[in-house]
């Protein structure tokens, strides 16, 4: 631990209020925190300058808003309450920052965690000869109705997306809304077979909640919600507002599964007020199928493959 | 999520086994963990390559147990049970790599974690232009008797040491050995008052203690135990051996603090067999001092100070 470590743990503590959950805050070897009776959730998520932003495209203070929304996210993919976050950066060495570089970043956590009522509870800061890297972890707590998973969908189910997509890369890839209390909401007025978050791109995240399944898909290509980045971007790209809607990614919002009747009670009412509910397609045997015009073709996912380019 | 990691996702699963404490382990879009009657324990700690290793003087695999080591070690200090971990890593482009060095580093956190009965339940992996960080975040639960924290010491208490400290440089500082069943077993025997590991220094993690405490501490210098290496390496510094085992830092022994009847009870029976236990000094009332041929002067806390120098 360094001395600025150490200055930034007292930083971090005078904005970080005191909070139930937490019986230990940042400071200590390892941060202690209350008891939980439903099973704990758990997920890390590492975001690095070049590959997920670039600095002089973005401020630090809307990168550690991102890298705290994102994982959030995750937490609202299990329909679970966010507990804690810890919060590992790496830095420039800090002679090449701007004075209150680090703090912007934290401030950007701080800003999204605070929203979310989640204590930052500890982490570690280094500085190197290298870019910025932020590594977020954040815990939760599944609610009395257990996690939602990815493995719970079922021939027969329909799948319901919260909001358009495609687009996300001119600009809404950088301020994305974690649905963490619209996940709960849901979570209570039906029962969710199985859920993901939208990061990787719709066809590609489905895939994964199919394989889990085991099961397939048929998707209804009318249904599917296109943000108008999706036409915007269609505009200047070879592939269609649909194709974008389908494997752009970073759209945030949740992608889930229910029995028909719940999808009956979610269209007859929606359970969360300003949510865009839409059916999007049903679960089959097998397969990832999109139906188009009345007929039924194979449907490849694609997505945002993070790492490998941008 | 790249389809690099999506496989590599599918080979941490493979050797992942089972675990009573898991109830979803990676894959999903976060890991569900057992619920947990005692408070929970949450740590992280970053590794950059060329601040805390170089990879041209280490292998992958010993950065992996020296990155799951550390955080062990900070489960330890609060005498807590470690119950699963998380692992964000950032790796040089793949093609820059050598075929397996993910896997490697994997193998790394997985053979320490495996020797702890740590289950690896999630994490996220990148690459990209710049060199390796390793994220790791473990999860533990306290026990019966509660964590034990650094802010406990009173004036009064005896300082005691588990092992010999100094010159971990010299190559101890890459293997750690997270003294957490030795913490488990003096939380048993007795009331520990206040706890840490020396990851920073002696003189520097006492110095926290002392703060979150507000207390005091004289140092007895004859009694601290002082490591072959640190007698090594004071042939070739310009310090003394003591010097060495006040400040180096990386040792990741534990230093602690119980009541008088506690530290006879220890140096009567040691409940930890093969553990070196020593009494070093005792707590005051205020300020840091150092006892040396019957007089006291002042210590001015010193320590590795990561993401500053090296």
């Amino acid at each position: 631990m360094s001395l600025g470590e150490w200055d930034f743990i007292r930083w971090i503590q005078q904005r970080t209020a005191t909070h139930p959950g937490v019986i230990v805050g940042p400071g200590d070897d390892a941060a202690v925190l209350a008891p939980s009776a439903h099973p704990i959730i758990a997920t890390n998520d590492v975001l690095t300058e070049g590959i997920d932003f670039l600095v002089h495209q973005t401020t630090l203070r809307q990168m550690g808003r991102k890298a705290m929304a994102v994982n959030l996210s995750d937490i609202a993919a299990m329909a679970a309450v966010p507990t804690a976050a810890l919060v590992g950066i790496v830095a420039p060495k800090l002679q090449m920052l701007e004075p209150d570089a680090m703090q912007e970043l934290f401030r950007g956590l701080h800003d999204i965690a605070h929203l979310y009522d989640v204590p930052i509870v500890g982490g570690d800061t280094n500085s190197w000869n290298g870019g910025w890297v932020i590594s977020v972890t954040v815990l939760g707590q599944a609610t009395e109705r257990g996690a939602v998973l990815r493995s719970g969908a079922k021939p027969g189910d329909r799948i319901f997306v919260t909001g358009p997509l495609g687009g996300s890369i001119l600009g809404r890839h950088l301020t994305p809304i974690p649905r963490v209390r619209e996940a709960l909401r849901l979570h209570q007025a039906v029962n969710l077979h199985a859920m993901a978050d939208i990061s990787d791109g719709l066809s590609l995240d489905l895939s994964h909640i199919l394989e889990a399944s085991a099961c397939g898909a048929i998707l209804d290509a009318q249904a599917i919600p296109i943000h108008a980045d999706a036409l915007k971007l269609a505009e200047q790209s070879s592939r269609s507002p649909l194709e974008h809607a389908l494997s752009d990614g970073e759209d945030f919002e949740l992608i889930f599964t229910v029995n028909p009747d719940d999808a009956e009670r979610l269209l007859q009412s929606n359970p969360v007020p300003n949510l865009s509910l839409t059916m999007i397609g049903e679960c089959v045997e097998a397969g990832l199928w999109l139906r188009e015009a009345g007929k039924e073709s194979v449907l490849v996912p694609r997505g945002w493959t993070h790492g490998e380019s941008e």
